[in-house]
């Protein structure tokens, strides 16, 4: 699938004209022309005979920026003043900052902040731990940990390369759940050294979130750190993924008509999303789920390309125990979850699933299948991506799980959490909306993060893994007054 | 010395009297009495009959904090409304926070900020590491790591309990120097496991603070550090320390009219602030300078009380030899640094100092002698006390140093940028403003920060570990036009 036009891929230039009809449309149409997409357009400044326009324009890669480029160069009345790619422009010095949270701007809030107010505060954690809490940015601060090993979809490309996808996604927490994230980029891909590494800089969070560190490293990683930390571990690539699957797989099952139970789901990939996709799919009563790598679908007693993670997987799915490649087991299957590759399913593909098939190609940027193919076949399609109906956006999902779980202090982020995270997304779906193009709210539908932390905290209340609404935190009034 | 009322330990209440002449001056009275020192006191809200005020009063310690508002209970026309600690009120949920940088408001500036967008940098620096300095916040962002083994005087008080102080550092760094710093309080004392972790988180940060590591544990975690990362590692305690008693003794020494070369120094302490606070000095040009521990002087040939920091010591220093308590070889003494305990130091001992004596008592919170004492019989007294003249406050040096480290991005924080630190502090004092109790700028004298960086900045390119001004780092143009 050719990429297209985006605001990911544009560029903003200043240009400066003759000020009179039509030249601004000789550059729109030199734009066009260029197959660049005109975004905004700003007066910079203007006199009677010339005038300075900003104007962005977004390009499918950086040879093609440069290429439209070129095209405006060429039109000799006008001059480009200065030219900026907006995602390096954006990115320019960092898109995060550490912010003071009170004033300091004289010798007694020194004396408070610091030496020697601060001693007060450290002897009373000293003698109580868990005032850490309440005294510190523990209670709202979450590690993103991250080893660089498969970012994105770019693979392997180490933890400097890994930074700016951290940062944003500390951004994400920020903007969307209100928790502030430190990126932690590690130059290690030794499961015992992350493991370590994490538990020792673990007084500090409140919380981590596992990031981007490939498979099956990842589900070890995770699986110690939960059982030794007392503050949720989070693989988002897992369970984030896997909760707005459930959530859009919920509300796509309504409009076909059809219950968990009863389903027959192929899931294409079995890395980190598509096992925890796979897991909480069982949690939430699918019974018959079929995973595929790229030996095919995974079955009790297969031999190759087996893993401890695999072997788990082919022991508690796939009942009937089906054999062959993705396009061979996904005859008659109810729904298609790919979290693989571009080209893993095809229309024919597709015209012989079960009636009414739902199709989730997540694969990014491309999916699995050009939504445009699927559409005449699939009731209903949803994708990773954002120029796309029904985009599967861990936005939805992790600021307000990590919003829930801190403000209930959880020890940690378990299934049931995770369940009624899902609901709570697909919950804001009213039966009146829902369309097969509406499955899932928007990324920045402001219901979402409050309607998650809720559900989570409600979660970890009822399965006793919340420090408060259990009361096991003292009062501080005895510190405080 | 006994604690006096300061804004450290203050608290403030609402309370409700009557409104009619007198009354207020009848609460100030029994605050008064009680020894609590009055602060600031505002009207809340008022009626003909009824006021109320919220007034802010400086105590002891806590248990005085107590006696002071149990004598205002006993006032029986008015009312209590509520009392809050003030260190523990701006302690309140952390002193720090994640701040996004730029608007993240619609889906483009999403697709920009995060995926897909994002991918572009990442490939930008897998391309060319070095560019992470430009694309991430790692170009003005240091990690504050601690162990919590020497926490302010309190000695091992653990990570979680160190918290406070090192989001206290992080404030400063940020309020101060305009740098981002976030606390790493690691939950390990083993050396080797410090290091690698520290080398592990390194690619995301652009410096590393070491803080109140116990000695001489902090002498090898730096110096390994030093040698296997390419950014700054700086541990405070030392070489902050040391920045500020070099900058105050350069001015001292003006007023008694005295030269490095011809000093009798005793440094009282050879924890990590009296060693680095001796090398500066030998850098300085001062060639006798005696170092004392608990078992007395150190010496070449000693044998009690060693470590191979100390070996070091006792070879470069104490060229005559000189055994005995501090109070034997304080003897002729032109300078007492103390970074020791109180009571080193007595009025007695100042008395058997050359003339002209300069006293540096710095020990937090109870100086090796009080000041009072030490004033009749020293020419300068300088504490590490913010209710004395002639504070040595590491905010005067870390801040600035770390600012034109990051500035020019260097690759370390060497001996020569750290004498220009102390000579940028130490001209910030005209000779028209100099006096003995005026040796140093104050911690909020606005011309600290951009002096000192700039002059750290100069050094480090003059003996060549700077990346900028070195022309090392390309320009960014290829990717941004």
């Amino acid at each position: 699938m050719p990429a297209m036009p985006s605001a990911s891929c544009s560029f903003t230039f200043r240009i400066r004209l003759p000020n009179r009809p039509g030249m601004f449309a000789k550059l729109a149409t030199v734009i066009g022309q260029a197959g660049g997409n005109l975004d905004d357009v700003t007066i910079v400044s203007e006199n009677r005979k010339e005038m300075v326009r900003s104007v962005t324009v977004g390009a499918r890669d950086i040879a093609h920026e440069h290429a439209v480029m070129r095209a405006i160069r060429g039109l000799t009345e006008m001059t480009v003043l200065e030219v900026a790619d907006r995602t390096f422009a954006a990115h320019e010095g960092g898109k995060i900052e550490i912010a003071g949270r009170r004033p300091l701007v004289n010798p007694d809030q020194l004396a408070i902040a610091y030496t020697p107010g601060v001693a007060r505060i450290c002897l009373a954690i000293a003698d109580d731990p868990l005032r850490t809490h309440r005294l510190t940015i523990k209670h709202n601060t979450v590690a993103v940990v991250t080893d660089g090993t498969a970012v994105l979809g770019l693979g392997d490309i180490g933890p400097e390369a890994a930074l700016p996808v951290m940062e944003g996604k500390a951004l994400l927490f920020r903007d969307f759940g209100g928790v502030n994230a430190f990126p932690l980029c590690l130059a290690t891909k030794d499961p015992d050294e992350i493991v370590a590494i994490v538990k020792a800089v673990a007084p500090g969070f409140g919380g981590i979130n596992l990031e981007d560190i490939s498979a099956p490293r990842c589900f070890e990683i995770e699986e110690r750190l939960r059982r030794e930390l007392d503050i949720p571990v989070f693989h988002d690539d897992q369970h984030g993924t896997a909760v707005v699957i459930l959530a859009a797989l919920t509300n796509a099952l309504k409009l076909v008509g059809k219950t968990a139970a009863q389903l027959k789901v192929v899931v294409c990939g079995v890395g980190a999303a598509g096992v925890a996709c796979s897991r909480i799919l069982l949690a939430a009563g699918v019974k018959n789920v079929i995973g595929c790598d790229r030996a095919g679908a995974l079955y009790k007693g297969r031999t190759e390309n087996m893993n401890a993670v695999k072997e788990w997987y082919a022991a508690h799915t796939n009942p009937e125990g089906l054999r062959g490649k993705v396009s061979d087991v996904v005859a008659g299957a109810d729904v298609f979850v790919g979290v693989s590759a571009p080209g893993m399913l095809t229309a024919e593909d597709i015209q012989r699933m079960a009636p009414r098939p739902i199709v989730f190609a997540l694969a990014n940027p491309t999916p699995e299948i050009p939504p445009e193919e699927a559409e005449p076949y699939a009731a209903v399609i949803a994708t990773g991506r954002s120029d796309y109906p029904n985009q599967i956006n861990n936005v939805l999902a992790f600021p307000g799980i990590f919003r829930g779980a801190l403000d209930c202090r959880a020890r940690t982020i378990n299934e049931a959490m995770e369940l009624a995270a899902a609901r709570a997304i697909a919950g804001l779906v009213s039966d009146a909306e829902l369309r097969a193009d509406e499955i899932i709210p928007s990324a920045f539908d402001p219901r979402v993060c409050p309607a998650v932390a809720a559900a989570v905290q409600a979660a970890a209340i009822a399965t006793g893994v919340a420090r408060l609404g259990g009361g096991e935190v003292p009062p501080f009034d005895e510190l405080k007054w």
